[in-house]
């Protein structure tokens, strides 16, 4: 079933709106919460009053920060670093507010609307302080400090270097440097975030629905704020799953503070985001500010690059994720002998960074395809034919980059074969050809140009991933994997995966994602790391669980396994069809035991099998995306006039489900390159906090793309599979912003600073 | 910490009250429902009305056997048998009721007393039929049929044989023969029966509480019942259960109909077994009667034993464990060339058979035990010398019967030893003293007397039980079980066996029982079963878990498992107890992988194991019991004097409780033995219907006892445990009619039927 573009599973359910997300969970009589949040960027709560707000009819109860002295301990960082300064981030921060939206308070009512009144009935007393904005403000040398015990604002510093960087800027024939600062949006997942909770009083245990992309992390944070064992409670993620793209990994204050009241209270409470919120308080990306160098010869060949670049990472560290991916990806598809790369990571005051699709990676993308086509620029050469000089070569895999991946070892591509897929692009877009129509539009007074944007992405990473399978009364088997889907088509994916494992017909499996109770330990999905992991171990415990199934088989039937296949839903001896056992009466032998009172001599219980598969290290996916635009001098607008996205996440098990993963990724790089800022004032208060301020592209913005594959299996998981959730974003950015400053080349204009707005566009035409 | 008598970790909470029952969940707003019962042994339903009751204020509803056709469908006996001719048994049968007490209708209301209040409204038109009421009913030529297609009443008739019995008979120099009746009561486990069940709103999963000694097998039956899969269903047994004995591994129909409403109607419906329904709708123990015949030598040597015996299967077969155990328990502790058993089932307008503590063993008994007494009368030969010269010999084992076990096996005891545990009970008895002071007795004119009974158990059967462990989060290890307990301190003995596995101070491990949702696969308890069992399956998943934890350990400590050690909570390097890890940190790597996005190269996460143990066959556990009785000729009152317990269980986990199930066991033998009889009249109507009418003992009527241990381990499991739960009880009657004959021997009085009664023992010195 690998490789079949087998029609997804929830798409019924899904299109005729019987999909079950958190609000459709029917917990009855069940509280509603409400936060009060921060209004101001930088504060210190004097006092609070909350009389009013209790004395409300219909209002449970109001907690400040300070009223839950449980919940003062740290969210500790998803990923961390020996140099982070951190500082504590706390579900109801008891004193000091750091950013514009930052809960500090919570009432729970009969109902949302009685929590929203009662909202508005506390009284707070704020002491105002300065606040920063931007890693400009926070990095300057009079700057006020985020959190007095970071003074300097710089959460981390981070620097990597590959061969002797300084003597080869020093000595390279060619020399240019760039500042681009790239912003990227957040998650903007149609669903919101939401989390409900409730004590089962038969059982205590915390059962707990959120919106979550890693349920077994909740989980793990939940337990550590009631002070309970892990076991002790339950997060079910709800079947359906409106989005996530990175934020919904994280976790937020209102994670704890909900399953905390919950227990409290000893009655189910749920808080379910509103967009304002979703605006304020969820985490995003923001902008990076990138000063690159490049070094090169006469041909282009790069020989050295230098990116130093400017992280925000918000008011908090809820993990370095972000910037330390961008610090890994700077180099590419190219081969170059020395690079600098360097991160400086600062406190704002601004909602902490979360990963949202592409994670970073765009932004290094930008810094290096942009320095890729200002090279021919410089040299007068073919975009295209600079980048061929550079690519990292067929036979060169496992490629060692010279830098250190985030886990200490060396940056290693596992596999690809980037000249192929440059050539399968330019051969896709008609290369040559596209260049002759450009000059015929340029030729007509036309603003058209072509764009080239390549990456790479680290994917699948671990620490690992589990699957649990099992063979059910009925005869069919059962998935049950940690990770949960966001919409991706787990349910048929793993089911494909579990198919070719067993070797049985898909229909007899069924996948079940998300319940911490039906499998201990698992991380989540994110990362393009799921396929990988969730993938692999689905594979080796479907492998395993065929074995488990022939090895009964073969006592029952009284044959060796080698003479047994699979003939529908029956275990058979090879060229006897009728001389069989359906799986429900191996069921019933090995797992309900109805044999009798003693097994059969030789046969082992209970088939379920367990298998978490760990990678070694990353596998990269890569790709190439190649457009041409055309730019309107008076509006700034910009049409996207073709796109050609060449993608290599090595096997594909099912292509309908890559080809949508690629599409919508690129609509998050639409989105990326041209609409999208979360733009916050010099004061740090938030200034796109509606879709009526936020561009966020729809249908009408995404313009068509042709797809063009090639597959070259990473040899690190028995799948062969890379990630493919994020390539579709990664390097549009970057494309499109190449493909503008091509287009504006007649005028000299220069493009550093993303997303494209009409306004950028109109500017940079005025400056050029 | 194998065979430290440790306290046990359940008895604060059940000492102080804080146990938590059935009864004691919060389940808000939960409906109770009510039974209506048949009150005719056998009787055709020709109407029934529910209107008036459907109109009674807080009523939800009312439904007979017709309403709910989904429940028209048998279920299954537990334990069959080819030759057997079964019968339907529904969980509210639409037409026939063939007990007194079978459920025909229920009633859900708010309350149980207004559920009881309709069941008075509801109008049946009942067609009477004729019953049957004992075995000699069903036998006699012109029975009527309780149910017309077995004509004749033999629910089954099944006969053993080894070597050529009627010859030996034929030939012996000696021949006996008797009828022994032999009636025993019920489970009469404190907290009745119940169930609860919910529809969990946000999942769709039902959710069901039963008390239950089998939580997997009542799942699946719901499964069934309700037509969903297995996984669909989560039983959870409440924490703690006031005693199960055999009848709550059994599957009544109420287990079906309350969690089918609870889905029916999307809300929680229990149902609490009153103490008057548990007296007529919990399948118990009856009578069976032996005709047995014996052939021996002038020593006494048995040469053949032949016994046919009649067994009472109820209204429908349940399962026919009780007399295929009796069928093969016969032999007991003696070599006998020649064996013809032989068993009669038959059906009877009673409630079905259930295996009741002991389960079908102290008829056996007390059929083989009477005649060895009866053999050394004849022969004017010490009882304990006639046993001795029988007995199989230690370095006879493992020791074929010549019998097959109901699995078709040969009918094998494991290990032993017979004479010495005779000899050890005898001089712990101090036999030659007890006689004289027996004799001495005697000439004062009191009827005093002393009896032997020895007795095999075969227990520890499969077909398996599971066991799963984990390390959690803070380096604590879970121990989930499968089996559930009754009261018999699962969670001290199993963390006992793991701590021995894992090497771990036994603080450190938890035990969770009960809740399918945490283990897939499972029996239950009974059968004396679950240490042999889940033990090994403990002791085999403590000992991979420990492998598991020292291989991640020895990767992060750098060094070979053969130099680490446990020492508290800590993994060290042998004799370096400063260089180590906690098990919160091993877990934190690899359970949580906290280490980061690629686990250390050699750590295989997911610290979790699970093992499921499948016995090749039974072990066997054996006894010798000895008494000494004084009889009240005036009043037929009989007091124990002295008793003494042999007992061999193999290994023993914990002694302190080994003993308490001796003894309770003992206590259940007592009541057999002298008091319980659950007695039905000719029509099929039950006499003994509240403890009024039917005798339990209580302390007061328990004598002290005097506990001899052997220990002979099994070879089939690695703990060399046997089961301990039965064999306080199997022996008792026996022994007890034995000492009773004994000292009515001056009147050459016959004891013949059980329990003994003061009335058998006037009418049998009048007879005598």
């Amino acid at each position: 079933m690998i490789g079949v573009a087998v029609p997804r599973r929830e798409d019924r359910r899904l299109l005729t709106g019987a999909g079950t997300y958190l609000d459709d969970l029917d917990l009855p009589g069940c509280y509603e919460a409400a936060f009060l949040r921060s209004p101001h960027a930088s504060a210190r709560v004097l006092a609070m009053d909350t009389t009013a707000a209790k004395a409300l009819p219909g209002v449970i109860g109001v907690w400040t920060g300070r009223d839950l002295a449980d919940l003062v301990k740290p969210i500790p960082p998803k990923v961390t670093n020996p140099k982070l300064y951190d500082v504590p981030r706390y579900p109801l921060p008891p004193e000091y507010a750091r950013f514009v939206g930052e809960p500090l308070a919570v009432v729970v009512a009969t109902s949302r609307h009685i929590a929203e009144d009662a909202l508005e009935l506390i009284d707070v007393d704020y002491e105002v302080l300065p606040a920063i904005a931007s890693t400009g403000a926070a990095l300057a040398p009079d700057a006020p400090s985020v959190h007095d015990e970071v003074p300097g604002n710089v959460a981390v510093h981070l620097t990597q270097t590959a061969g002797d960087p300084e003597t080869a800027l020093a000595t390279a024939p060619h020399r240019l440097r760039e500042r681009f600062v790239v912003a990227r949006g957040g998650g903007h997942s149609m669903e919101t975030r939401g989390i409900a909770a409730s004590v089962d009083r038969a059982t205590g245990e915390i059962v707990v629905w959120p919106c979550t992309q890693s349920p077994h992390y909740t989980r793990n944070l939940i337990a550590y704020f009631c002070d309970v064992t892990e076991d002790e409670v339950r997060v079910v993620v709800p079947r359906d799953n409106g989005g996530g793209f990175g934020p919904k990994a994280q976790f937020h204050g209102e994670d704890a503070v909900v399953p905390y009241l919950a227990r409290l209270l000893g009655h189910p409470v749920k808080w379910i985001e509103d967009r304002s919120e979703n605006f304020v308080a969820t985490m995003m990306e923001r902008t990076q500010v990138h000063d690159v160098e490049v070094g090169f010869d006469d041909d282009g060949r790069l020989l050295v690059v230098k990116n130093v670049f400017q992280h925000d990472q918000g008011a908090y560290c809820a993990g370095l994720q972000v910037p330390t991916i961008t610090l890994s990806t700077l180099p590419g598809q190219y081969r170059i002998p020395n690079i600098h790369t360097e991160l400086i990571a600062c406190y704002t005051n601004m909602v902490p960074t979360s990963s949202v699709r592409g994670a970073g990676r765009p932004q290094a993308v930008v810094a290096m395809e942009r320095m890729m086509d200002r090279i021919a620029e410089h040299l007068g050469a073919d975009p295209a034919q600079v980048r061929r000089v550079n690519l990292v070569q067929a036979d060169q895999f496992p490629y060692q980059v010279g830098l250190t991946f985030r886990d200490g070892s060396p940056l290693t591509y596992d596999s690809g074969d980037f000249p192929a897929l440059h050539e399968a692009v330019l051969d896709r877009f008609d290369y040559a050809g596209e260049r002759d129509r450009q000059r015929a539009a340029l030729a007509e007074g036309r603003l058209v140009g072509i764009g080239l944007g390549a990456y790479v992405e680290g994917c699948g990473l671990g620490p690992y991933e589990g699957a649990r399978l099992r063979l059910r009364r009925d005869g069919t088997v059962l998935v049950t994997l940690a990770a949960t889907p966001l919409g991706q088509g787990y349910e048929t994916v793993y089911a494909q995966i579990a198919a070719d494992g067993l070797g049985l017909d898909m229909r007899h499996i069924t996948v079940a994602t998300g319940d911490t109770a039906s499998i201990p330990f698992g991380q989540g999905s994110f990362a393009s790391r799921t396929t990988v992991t969730a993938g692999s171990a689905t594979l080796q415990a479907a492998r395993r669980l065929r074995e488990r199934i022939l090895d009964v088989a073969e006592v029952l039937l009284k044959t060796s396994a080698a003479n047994l296949c699979f003939v529908d839903d029956r275990v058979c001896v090879v060229g006897e069809p009728d001389h069989g056992l359906t799986l429900t009466e191996i069921a019933q032998v090995a797992n309900i035991g109805k044999h009798g009172i003693t097994l059969p001599p030789g046969v082992n219980p209970g088939l379920e099998t367990t298998s978490y598969f760990a990678p070694e290290r990353a596998a990269y996916a890569s790709g190439m995306h190649a457009a041409t635009v055309e730019v309107d001098p008076e509006t700034g607008q910009i049409r996207i006039l073709r796109y050609v996205i060449g993608h290599d996440c090595g096997t594909v098990i099912n292509p309908m489900l890559v080809d949508g993963q690629v599409l919508g990724g690129f609509a998050h790089g639409i989105g990326n390159a041209l609409y999208e800022e979360p733009h916050y004032d010099a004061a740090g208060q938030p200034q796109t906090t509606s879709y009526l301020d936020y561009a966020l592209p729809s249908a009408v913005e995404v313009p068509p793309v042709e797809l063009v594959h090639l597959y070259t299996p990473s040899p690190l998981n028995p799948l062969g599979v890379k990630g493919a959730g994020e390539g579709g974003t990664i390097p549009v950015p970057a494309t499109v912003a190449n493909a503008v400053e091509d287009a504006l080349r007649p005028f000299g204009a220069r493009i550093t600073s993303l997303p494209l707005t009409p306004a950028k566009i109109v500017a940079a035409l005025t400056a050029g």
